[in-house]
């Protein structure tokens, strides 16, 4: 890093800081409980960060809570580039990782390198979902998206017509992030489907 | 606590997480930089918690870096109840403490109650600023609104006409707080008075 003078350092970190505005424009499917507008990604990414610090003690014993907070912060980054995603759409989710790398690969080299390589980690970490701290970030992500449909008279789920098996399937990782939430997860999807917020109906594969 | 059982206590988690959503149409007199809509209180503490991340190294060593994160991402949870009152508006000031313990009593009060006095000492310490850890996030918190100011032809400022001196005076937490930052501060507000976005007026009072 000799090369790097301390003002070029901190003009990268400022031209960093000053590109996650926008973040605050990328659009989810979800609309907000009170406001029919849309969620932002920059506002999602908050809503998680200060659940992982309320639902703490229900993480797996082995996540690192700091970790856990900082990854759910950058955890939507890449739809600076690449948009978001809606989960329950096959056909932009094929080639969604793709478009995620180049995102990464021009976002996070942005910053001065080891802290750009720091940030890339955790977010690659967050993708995999495989370290205890990666699960409870992940959970976390799916549980919020819930919550706001459930007050939301079904909200993204009843515009797009989403059955209880995608629910349900999307909705695993709750099992392994935050496993004392999973009965209460499952009798909030049984009170969505008998609302009528999630179609009922069996799945088309069996 | 043992009078509350566990499945009541995550209704209370719960139903606080719920609550959070109603930050995310609060909205403060900044626009953003890529749209003219205005920023959201949710958004811009999402905004801080990366630029603590990112700028952790020039914080005062003996901050805390994880409570920092901590610290911004609630310190604005008050203003669910009590609006965001705009920096440079004098009127709104005088009766914003007031305001904003009540909301602290009703917010933190939905929570368990030792988690609840956990959020809200935090958020105290925050209003203090008093600690290294707060002057840190009350650093980014004056720090975010300029870069977003700056990168947007004076947003704010210009459209409320503040003055060099008004601007120079809300900055000054940032010379405590992220100090190796301070020269940079200062010659970024020189060129928003040289573009006219900040008036470089003499102070009305001398």
């Amino acid at each position: 890093m000799a090369s790097w003078s301390a003002a070029e350092r901190l003009d990268q970190q400022l031209r960093f800081i000053v590109e996650l505005d926008r973040l605050k424009q990328v659009l989810r499917m979800m609309p907000l409980i009170s406001d029919q507008r849309r969620e932002n990604s920059a506002e999602h990414s908050w809503h998680l960060a200060v659940m992982a610090l309320i639902l703490a003690e229900y993480a797996p014993s082995e996540a690192d809570l700091p970790r856990a907070v900082q990854m759910v912060l950058i955890h939507d980054l890449v739809e600076i580039d690449a948009g978001d995603t809606f989960c329950y759409d096959a056909q932009g989710n094929l080639d969604k990782a793709a478009r995620e790398q180049r995102a990464a690969e021009r976002l996070f080299g942005l910053l001065p390198p080891e802290q750009g390589a720091a940030l890339r980690g955790l977010w690659e970490e967050f993708e995999a979902g495989a370290t205890p701290t990666a699960r409870f970030a992940v959970a976390l992500d799916r549980l919020q998206p819930l919550l706001l449909n459930i007050h939301n008279r079904g909200g993204s789920w009843r515009a797009h017509r989403i059955t209880r098996a995608q629910v349900l399937q999307r909705m695993q990782p709750i099992q392994h992030g935050l496993p004392a939430l999973w009965p209460r997860v499952l009798e909030l999807i049984a009170q969505a489907c008998a609302r009528g917020d999630v179609l009922d109906q069996p799945d088309s594969t069996g």
